[in-house]
């Protein structure tokens, strides 16, 4: 059992849908406490009084932002998720586990809607180096596309109770996603330092929650 | 009379309160298509249908922003009204006039609210390199503070037909005020070309009006 650090660490989950990510996030979380530091979990987009405004506006407001706008509302959210939640808990020597950051703007909005458009992913990349808070440690959740879609399905359903419509994201098409996969796998190429990859189709739930404990244990103690 | 130009001009008014700008707008508007322009005016926050719901979110919405992403929700809806407004307009080669621009936000978010915060400054140069639209001419209009406030004040009861309270950067401090006039005239100094400043405290207005509508055929004509 580790012992508690005196020094915070930023952590992010990143995947796709139904990749499972929020699961994970809870189930590590707990794990974490267990093994006795102070932990924060939190969510993107959202994640403070401000930015979950900034989420209902964008998820179900219905706005017909352009893609640059969009761009800019996702780090407009996450200037204040960072500010109000994330570096005052990082500075206080907490571990931060945040489910989506600035990789899911890349792959959803400048892979996914954006098509891919160099001048979206440039603009997504300056946006980044602004808000000065880059996650010590990125763990990309990897699922093939229908095992995803089906569990984000699923889930849908179970909370609804019948087959509601799930939200934008989740209702985009085969395309979309399969741009948002190119954007995690391209953007976890360009930094190999920071993610670390776990496959999560096959193995059952607990298998993975000690295999990411794993991980930032020992990012925790290499560091 | 200038005969109508075929390339498109983007040209900003600015200032504090009360310095006139949005009857100035209205009346430069009216004398350009006169002489045979195409002009679209429009106004910041705001300006399409997407920025005038952030407009609201911000001034109106009662959320507490840091000062970081206040500002990157004042340039989400400028990509906005930039990307399905002012640039079509632009390259259909009509003259757009606006109500305020991204000086503003450097003048309120960044010398005003932000006091003038290096690392606030820097933030708003870098989104203003990012938005890709500098103006062609920004018109400064500049009144004394007492002059301004009381104006912006007595507008405030005309509107309303009582003393209403202001919205949120009508009703700050004078010292707010006082830092806003230091950070236009600081952007001013800095870019001397771009900028052409108006005393409009002791003029009547349509004496304004002509020295705005000439100041605007000459960088027609010129270049």
């Amino acid at each position: 059992m580790a012992s508690r650090k005196n020094t915070g660490a930023f952590i992010t989950f990143e995947g796709g849908e139904g990749a499972g990510k929020s699961t994970q996030i809870r189930a590590v979380g707990e794990r974490l406490r267990a093994a006795g530091h102070e932990v924060v979990t939190t969510r993107e987009p959202g994640g403070s009084s401000g930015a979950e405004a900034i989420r209902e506006f964008l998820l179900f407001g219905g706005h017909d932002l352009s893609a640059r706008a969009e761009i800019m509302m996702h780090f407009a959210a996450r200037c204040d998720h960072v500010d109000q939640v994330i570096r005052p808990a990082v500075e206080a020597g907490k571990i931060v586990l945040c489910d989506r950051f600035f990789d899911s703007t890349m792959a959803y909005q400048a892979y996914g809607r954006g098509n891919g458009d160099p001048a979206l992913i440039n603009m997504v990349q300056s946006l980044r180096d602004l808000v000065r808070m880059t996650p010590d440690l990125t763990v990309l959740f990897q699922v093939d596309l229908e095992t995803g879609l089906r569990r984000a399905m699923a889930r849908a359903v179970a909370i609804s109770g019948q087959g509601a419509p799930l939200d934008r994201y989740e209702s985009a098409d085969r395309s979309f996603h399969e741009r948002v996969a190119e954007g995690f796998r391209a953007i976890a190429e360009a930094e190999p330092g920071r993610f670390a990859r776990v496959a999560s189709e096959s193995e059952d739930v607990a298998t993975i929650t000690d295999t990411v404990v794993g991980l930032i244990e020992t990012f925790l103690e290499r560091r």
